[in-house]
């Protein structure tokens, strides 16, 4: 298989890795959910080249992760913001952050913390059952093809 | 900044990134999860030449994601299973999926469906807060560095 073929693959793993399974499109939507906007802050934030973050900001822009706004007339300036799919991508950076916390942290611990504005606690995410409510663990689940 | 300086950067997107943050990678975990183990299902699944995967596979036991077990003696075989920090990946991947299912199913809906063998029901994966288990969206978090 060709990696651009995995989009059209029947499977919802490789759709959406096809959109954002790159390293660097990761470090932007991560930056993304921390309030970053504008190209040269991406830029300086991720100290790569202004090729990568053009390509990875026009493909997210592509897919309708993010949306490109004008903020300035003369000369004319963009900034990136996240629009509803893209927000709905934040249970996708929460776990990866989490699972780096629990099994990358050194010994001052993670280097963020989250609080939950609603509850005024400082949580971790959890992932739960849209049925039950309970956590969720691989060994709770079965999975089978659609139609099955 | 180099791709390999990222896991030594003070955020635990870049560390887990470092580990997982590839396309392939992200596709042989898919796999696992749904119980592939030997090299040949891999390379039968994804379609991509052996050294793709044999190379995603060694990060990934060096990572302690997969461990490799020997299955079979004359000659010997191994195959790959997750580790207990392999399966805290469950909640990355599941988000991945769920994001898929949402955004890019085809008019036939979500290639698999996902049962929670707890409750009996098939269920999509809700993140929710470890303080109060309400559910979460990105608007509802604040973020700040630890210490401040």
């Amino acid at each position: 298989m060709k990696w651009n073929e995995l989009g059209s693959e029947p499977c919802s793993v490789a759709r959406s890795v096809a959109a954002i399974g790159d390293r660097w499109t990761l470090m932007i939507l991560r930056d993304c959910f921390l309030g970053v906007r504008r190209f040269d802050d991406f830029q300086a934030r991720l100290g790569i080249s202004r090729s990568i973050i053009a390509d990875r900001l026009k493909r997210l822009v592509d897919e309708g992760v993010l949306r490109r706004d004008a903020y300035q007339d003369r000369p004319v300036r963009h900034e990136y913001r996240l629009t509803d799919k893209g927000l709905a991508l934040h249970p996708v950076i929460m776990a990866i952050v989490h699972w780096g916390d629990v099994h990358y942290a050194d010994e001052t611990g993670p280097p963020l913390l989250h609080r939950h504005k609603a509850c005024g606690c400082d949580f971790v995410p959890v992932m739960t059952c849209s049925a039950c409510n309970d956590p969720l663990t691989a060994r709770d689940v079965e999975v089978r093809p659609a139609g099955a």
